[in-house]
């Protein structure tokens, strides 16, 4: 039976000038009489619009192509019924079927350019109906985006496996949506590297930009200089051919792959096998450490140009990305101070600083790289005057230097605050905007000139084992702020949709979640469940430390030789269960403190949180991986001690003695002090409750 | 520090004559004063002597192979310290060391057969020291298996990685330890296979034997017959080459692959494109229902064996076991009744049954399987008379059947209460034993001929997503009672040591609880944490109901095409946490119901329960997967209910009246129906505490 349309709302986007419908309706399903739960899309589409009843998935479930056709067509609808199998277990039909049979009809018009291209026509139609569905798009690219959000849309529902009627018309707001991947610092196996190309098409991100060169490793194959992956690598880098095959399975999931060469600085590996190009005598080993290091290419040899000359062009070649990344930040100078020849060279040419020296090195690489046919990316520092028109700004510093460079005509695309390295919760990246602050004020023409973003998965302390859980779900939310209207911007409407999202990229292989209580067994060892269970019950809420702080710490440092097996290398970015707990004294504060189910779970947390530590006692005895968050474990049970004086306090509804505050706060400011490069995340939720108490229990927004 | 060995115990066994020292040394670790935890290997090894300390595993871990070596040898080293670096995270030496510097040596003593023979040593000889380690082998199969005995020792310690100290000296029981992979009813993927490879070998089994053929498919290509995998196959088969990769993939790990082509029944695949050695008339098409069906091959046509000569002479070629499984059993004779020509073939040459006519094709089988150079393996059916000596009785018929055939001269492997598709607990295959019953009054030297057994895995309702959680752990508490002395069978340690491996397992990449996590998220589709664990605490507490229980119910026939996505498919095949808590409730009642901690964790568990049932309800009303199980919940919640009755009851006193009873246990009655092919596990629990409290809590042991 059809159901009827209930509801909707419309909202106006003003940056792009055109009218978006969001039409979340409330249906009542056939059977239940329940609500109809929100779209589960992720990035949310330009323009949704809901229709009446739903598409039932079925056994008999077939596609059909029409239009324009193409292998990677073929292929992308195999991947995407394999997908379409994996979550529902159905056996749908593997064989194309006519169209007028098809329950997904897709049509595309036209082909895409043989090398992606950067804003190429990325968008689809999807319209779905309990009749059938159809998928249209100008190229093969908006067909991809498009079989990703149906896969999406697919979901279980009172009566089987269901399609809500829809209408979707869709495009993304930028066009360069990338994820850094550094396969420099530990190495990235070609599973891992394909496992995430299928994360990054399902939530339509299009470029893969590979940093594939480091102080600690060079990572690619070269022919004209063999020794930079024999000498750089310690025997872990990619083939030519292993890279081809990569950039084909990026291709075929709508993505370009730019690579990146590191220099002047960021060169180590390099040196290693080539030290003559390099500023400071060798002989050089590749880095095994965290930091900025001194070693830096020689820019005053004309033998430095030869080589980066030849090395470019063999690169040049391997990629067909129009873009080609040739790094250039964080070059501390020391290695060009300490030369001589070099301090003469600066003098000869009247440069001051070496600031100068690097823009005349800039100048000079980016000459070479448009020498064999491409336009260099690089990161703010190759801003440098006279810098050919077609580079791409790669901003670690932030809008206001994309505004700076879009107003003098140049394009960019940030990083800066999508650092996924530096463990900030999804919220915090998913707030940053490429075009805010002093990028809100450019022209519309200007604003064209800001291309997108990337996501930046440095991997100092991040390895095959425990990348998908430092990039996913987080860069879901990057990818949404980077497709979709700038309007969408709902914190708790992203986690929701996120907490979907993530479990669905695990059905594509990856393994942020699953990785994660490997992990906890391997630092358990052999354990009772409840051992175990206590155990997670301490690692859910806890975070690693943010920004630089693990690799500022001396112990820390040696990012090559230490293993990372501790709870910090386990535990997520972001604790979901330190979230929600946040979100649930916030409810409870912001009704006066009165609501007796709220105070009811809160006290259940605390109280399970206070009797945890006895039980991981036994387990921390046993482990040595386990004891390095015993700390962790006693502040937890002193935080929930805390928790519970403060739920007392609240119920009398008096003032509470200031020595009593001093007291709770001084045992939340101790839970606040990292340990183990772990956070407690629950503190802040404490310390309003305390705070609640103190006044009299006299609650109001604490947010 | 050196650790002091402190208490040891011997047991002797009698069955293989030689003394037998099993050491569970309780020592007194290095910094905790905590008991050492026993050692977590399974199979048990046949000799065991714990002894002082431990040896460190660190990061500058390295292996130097020794004596004899080859390619096979380097592998799996390289695999060795490959999973040594999963379950650390270490950064192990990868290159060989030279031996005197190598934490483990590793000695060889000369090479194994070409083609790996049934019963070739298998022994090694395992030495650990706080110092070093030395494992040496007669053969590379030694070898192998002592590598594998070394990883399961290695674990967490309050100072880091290590193996304790210890004295192994270890070789199998039986020769022939196998899996049986029925890739016919569900195709096996590749990649599953190897995985399951990588299983048996963790747990030293060495027989893979490949069920590839039946009614519901014809798996492997054949150049003779292209029909065969062509017609026969739905296109989902193995290629030659494939099948020399896991030819060699096994022979690599220590283990055969014994092919199956089944015959005269289980054939239909065949007839799809041969039906001109049918018994009856075609066309014939891929069977798709669970059930032994009617099509057999035509055994009196001349034409039957010529094609038979060659098939067989192809793949007994293309498998370079000695032994060549042709099936044999399950003909019903039906296609044999209604066809005149046979029947007459019957009169002329005098059979009396159909039986004599299988026998007749049998032994024509036979001969045409020692015409190839092989010898013909098949179940209890081929067994007739004049068969050549050196066949082998693959029993599914049990014990008494391998003994009688013992008798006569003739070899023999159990599969009987093997079967793991029956959903059995562990503990139930743990007490089968090839030589009990009749063949436990069989002489030494015949009971010589009962090589082992195999658990066989009928994949009627198993497919990739599955088959890993159908046969792991279980199949390990097999592999123990093929490989361990006979008088290891203390249930309890089995169980403990099967947590560990379980575990373990999945580093090797399989997925038997990773899976079980990913289904239940299918079955709930997007759901609140609570709402997805209380789904968990009900599917936790559900088994599949056993037997062929399933296979037989009207619903359920349609193997083939229907999906593999209910609750029963997910579910472990064994319940921890119900058995777990039947354990905790034999606990209470056999300490006359007064302890006082045991009650109150009952008592929590039952309210658990109790209450999972609301919050699982909205769930049940968005998926209709969820849906099938809601009787399920509402029954546990009703069985919690009268847990609950029961403990109260037993803490009055005094006696029950009689009604009361009956009303608790037609509660219990209600619950132990199976529904939505499920059972549901704490029933005999709480039966138990109803009899205690309805005797007025006069509990004893209720066991």
């Amino acid at each position: 039976m059809m159901q009827k349309f209930v509801s909707s709302f419309v909202r106006n986007f003003g940056a792009r000038g055109f009218l978006l419908l969001f039409l979340f309706a409330l249906l009542t399903p056939k059977s239940t009489g329940a609500q109809q739960p929100p779209l589960n899309l992720m990035p949310m589409p330009a323009n949704v619009q809901a229709g009446p009843g739903s598409l039932s998935i079925e056994s008999g479930f077939s596609v059909a192509l029409t239009g324009y056709t193409e292998p990677r067509l073929d292929r992308g609808v195999e991947r995407f019924l394999g997908q379409l199998k994996r979550q529902t277990a159905l056996l749908v039909n593997l064989k194309p079927a006519k169209s007028a049979q098809a329950t997904l009809v897709i049509h595309t018009d036209h082909p895409s350019k043989e090398v992606q291209e950067v804003g190429e026509d990325e968008s689809y139609t999807l319209e779905v109906t309990s009749a059938g569905a159809k998928l249209t798009a100008p190229t093969p690219l908006g067909t991809l985006h498009g079989l990703q959000t149906f896969l999406q849309l697919v979901d279980i529902s009172s009566d089987g496996f269901a399609v809500p009627a829809v209408n979707i018309q869709d495009k993304p707001r930028f066009p360069w949506r990338g994820l850094l991947i550094d396969s420099a610092r530990h190495f990235t196996p070609l599973e891992v590297i394909r496992r995430n190309l299928d994360g990054m098409e399902a939530v339509k991100l299009n470029v893969f930009h590979w940093h594939l060169t480091d102080n600690q490793g060079f990572r690619v194959e070269s022919k004209k200089f063999p020794k930079l992956h024999e000498s750089g690598s310690n025997g872990q880098y990619y083939t030519q051919e292993e890279i081809r095959d990569v950039i084909a399975y990026a291709r075929d999931r709508g993505i370009r792959v730019v690579p990146e060469f590191e220099m002047p600085g960021h060169s180590t590996a390099i040196f290693v096998g080539y030290p003559e190009i390099a500023s400071t005598p060798g002989p050089f080993k590749i880095d095994e450490e965290w930091g900025v290091m001194d070693p830096a290419i020689d820019p005053t040899k004309e033998q430095t140009y030869k080589f980066l000359d030849q090395l470019i062009g063999e690169m040049a070649r391997l990629f067909p990305d129009r873009y080609f990344h040739i790094g250039g930040d964080e070059v501390n100078g020391k290695a060009w101070d300490s030369n001589p020849k070099i301090q003469e060279f600066k003098k000869a040419h009247g440069y001051k600083s070496n600031e100068d020296l690097q823009a005349y090195f800039s100048q000079r690489v980016q000459k070479l790289v448009a020498k064999h046919g491409k336009a260099a990316i690089g990161w703010d520092e190759i801003f440098v005057p006279g810098a050919p028109k077609d580079i791409v700004i790669h901003s670690w510093r932030g809008p206001d230097s994309l505004a700076a460079a879009a107003k003098q005509g140049y394009r960019g695309i940030l990083s800066n605050g999508y650092y996924i390295d530096l463990m900030w919760s999804a919220a915090r990246h998913y707030a940053v905007d490429p075009l805010k602050s002093a990028a809100a004020d450019l022209t519309p023409e200007q604003k064209q000139l800001v291309l997108g973003g990337e996501a930046t998965m440095w991997s100092e302390y991040v390895n095959w084992e425990n990348i998908d859980s430092r990039i996913w779900p987080r860069t879901a939310a990057i990818a949404e702020r980077l497709w979709s209207p700038q309007s969408v911007t709902d914190v708790n409407s992203m986690y929701a949709r996120l907490e979907v999202i993530s479990q669905r990229l695990e059905w594509l292989g990856l393994t942020h979640r699953s990785q994660y209580r490997k992990m906890l067994q391997r630092i358990a060892g052999p354990a009772t469940p409840e051992e175990f269970a206590a155990l997670k019950t301490l690692t859910d809420v806890l975070e690693p430390v943010k920004d630089y702080t693990r690799g500022e710490s001396t112990s820390w440092k040696a990012i090559a030789t230490s293993p990372l097996n501790h709870v910090v290398d386990a535990v997520p970015p972001e604790s979901d269960a330190g979230r929600r707990f946040g979100e649930l004294v916030d409810k409870f504060v912001s009704a006066s403190c009165q609501d007796g189910d709220t105070q009811v779970r809160l006290r259940a947390q605390f109280l399970a949180w206070r009797d945890n530590d006895a039980k991981l006692q036994p387990l921390a005895q046993r482990s040595f991986l386990v004891r390095e968050a015993a700390e962790r474990s006693q502040d937890l049970s002193a935080l929930a001690t805390a928790g519970i004086a403060a739920l007392d306090a609240i119920a009398k509804r008096q003032p509470q003695p200031d020595n009593w505050k001093a007291q709770q706060l001084a045992i939340v400011e101790q839970a606040k002090k990292p340990k183990a490069q772990l956070l407690l995340i629950p503190t802040q939720a404490v310390q309003k409750l305390v705070e609640a108490a103190s006044a009299g229990g006299a609650c109001t927004d604490a947010k």
